[in-house]
């Protein structure tokens, strides 16, 4: 197909495909004359994956580049393969992300839950700043606090591991960065539903609630 | 206390303590000559409450002032009072984030959960575009697919629910926004922190790992 059809078909406009391919996000395609070229089916389906990535997944084009050389070039342990898929998200956060300038009480929290953690990584300093955001807002939590959105999540995370395929590690790097990165906006969407259901249930906000003097 | 006092006491440069007085998202100090102000320990806690919004939080300066002003202004319903405190949040979501153009299947999967919200509101164009990055990258979702996320996350907003104060709507509104925007950034640092354990459980990755063909 042209490139307008790749366009076309990947939901893109032309100029950003343009632009993915000079930044070597896309392969370039095979030269047909001196000013057009052919894409495939592959092209297409790597376009739709930036398209992911940088819109919900809402990476940045370096971000994108570091994920999908760990997809294209997965490396061989299982070790190496989720520190490599970890370390393109961490760079992420730690660009845009508040950070703490303190994380020795998230890190006790940690080990008081028993998880095992990568020694460095971005994800402890985010949640060091989240405490310490939720400390100075005086937020009150509920019952339980921290610790139950801890056994919550982890009790998903467990769930969602037993998702990632154990015999290709290609496989496996796509389903543990894009099933992180993904799975975050459809969180995040479905709790703020989730939270004006749960108001409208305790505070009797209901459909007819606009006409109820008059029923 | 003068302004340098706050400025170190609320973890803010001067600079942005003085861009927030111009905002108007901080109220003017009290004059003591032509050149100096006064500030209390109200301004110290409403300028760590912007903090928390703008770091966090991550909102926009916009998104900020609405917050505070809902805060400052609290509706007399429940109804009202919700409403408000969610278009604050919604607005921060239109201006930065992606969008699907059909948001048709997640109303229906939000009727089929049985769950009640509002007409508009952005949360639900976020669902739809989570759903369509999911679809599109044809990520395997762990079992019981998005309905899990949704019962688990629904669970959580009831137990979250239960804490807004209903007594005095200034200390909901602040409950339920502050709710909202602080606990999404503990819920992802957990989740990623999560992964990481569970990850390590499944594929045998261990703190001795790197040592391991030496015990």
């Amino acid at each position: 197909m042209r490139i307008s059809e790749l366009s076309r078909l990947g939901g893109v406009p032309t100029a950003t495909v343009k632009y993915y391919l000079r930044e070597g996000l896309l392969p370039a395609g095979r030269l047909t004359s001196a000013t057009q070229a052919q894409y495939d089916e592959g092209h297409l389906s790597r376009l739709r994956l930036i398209r992911a990535l940088v819109g919900p997944g809402g990476l940045s084009i370096a971000a994108v580049r570091s994920v999908l050389e760990a997809i294209d070039d997965p490396p061989e342990s299982p070790l190496e393969l989720l520190g490599r898929a970890t370390e393109a998200l961490s760079m992420e956060q730690a660009e845009g992300a508040a950070r703490s300038r303190d994380d020795a009480g998230a890190r006790r929290m940690v080990t008081a839950l028993g998880w095992s953690i990568a020694e460095s990584g971005a994800a402890i300093g985010e949640l060091a700043a989240a405490l310490d955001a939720i400390d100075e807002a005086q937020l009150t939590l509920l019952e339980g606090g921290v610790a139950r959105y801890a056994e919550v999540l982890h009790g998903l995370a467990v769930e969602e591991v037993a998702t990632v395929p154990d015999n290709s590690p290609e496989a496996a790097v796509r389903q543990v960065v894009l099933g992180t990165v993904l799975i975050e906006p459809l969180l995040l969407a479905l709790r703020r539903l989730a939270l004006q259901d749960a108001a409208g249930r305790r505070f009797g906000v209901s459909e007819g609630d606009a006409q109820s003097t008059g029923v």
